[in-house]
């Protein structure tokens, strides 16, 4: 059977609220990170989730490429949009956005500055600077999110599953970001979700 | 008329080499990064390339979104497969590795560890640890081509147009990179396209 592997919280609850709002005959399984005896190093040899391992054996990886599988498995699902339209292109722009300048470029930093220098003298410099680059990143969506409450064409899409999980992440920090009105406003659209509620659930978070 | 904004030798190189390979009417335009006059920041906000805009006006950004928008303009085309395809989530894959491991996580703070950390002593240790995070990336790469010239289905795809790019970066750094060889037999292989050598040209860099 097709299986998603996840982690709580991790990134790949994007993943895993997709094949939830797709209603697709997907196990999903929990694993660690970071531990050496993890069953994720057997099914993807990075150590990372997600990762979708398909009845063949085949294995894919990354979000921006997970999702998009997903929801071609339901051709005309408001998800995606067709090969070749330019909304596609729209959703799978913010897919590498999010994935690039907001998950590595931003929260990473943020919270795993041993990843960007092995002085440990460095690592508040890195936090702090992690945290501007990680505004200046979603200001960028705040000003995107002004006049509506999805990332593209007024609905809920592949991209909004993604943002909808660093939105999380973001709500935990507060102190600045909490000025980012219409990101909150996509946050609590999104926890309205059943999909959301129900994957949180299943990741143990609700 | 649509129009791909790139920088010479910048990682809109390899959105230029599928506009190439894929024959399209699409006009390319040099623009400068990085000094407040550019005329990308009328184009893209966030000042970046490549920056692909439709003749509407539409632009789209992100090569992991750009490269499938193209290479859909030509169905049937080699660089990429059919929507629904494990090939096309493999490809997609690949993008999202490149763009997310290799390039935000791993050439960026090398190049520019004035984004990770305001404190100038700190850049050292950066770029140290930028360049152990850069070879674990091209590990994996290299692995993965071990037995192979392409990196998905034997052949060359929108993949290996984004990865080219980078080995390119890669040739100029040396040292222990050098023993990457499959890399070096892939980097070979897409300087001997006549895309790859146009482009290179057009962006006067043969």
């Amino acid at each position: 059977m097709t299986t998603l592997f996840i982690s709580p919280g991790a990134c790949s609850l994007a993943s895993h609220v997709a094949v939830r709002e797709l209603a697709l005959p997907i196990q999903v399984e929990r694993v660690a990170l970071r531990t050496a005896d993890s069953p994720i190093h057997a099914i993807n040899p990075l150590g990372r989730v997600p990762a979708l391992q398909l009845d063949d054996g085949t294995v894919l990886t990354e979000n921006s490429a997970i999702l998009p599988y997903l929801a071609d498995l339901v051709p005309g699902t408001p998800l995606f949009a067709p090969a070749g339209s330019v909304e596609r292109a729209q959703i799978q722009g913010w897919l590498g956005y999010l994935a690039a300048e907001v998950h590595a470029a931003s929260f990473r930093p943020l919270n795993r500055p041993e990843r960007y220098s092995a002085d440990t003298g460095a690592h508040d410099g890195i936090r702090a600077q992690a945290r501007v680059q990680l505004y200046r990143a979603f200001e960028h969506i705040e000003r995107h999110l002004e006049n509506r409450t999805w990332l593209v064409g007024e609905r809920f899409t592949l991209a909004d599953a993604y943002l909808g999980v660093f939105s999380l992440w973001l709500g935990r920090i507060g102190g600045e970001f909490e000025q980012l009105t219409a990101v909150a406003r996509l946050r609590q659209a999104f926890l309205g979700r059943a999909a959301v509620r129900e994957a949180l659930g299943v990741e143990g978070l609700a």
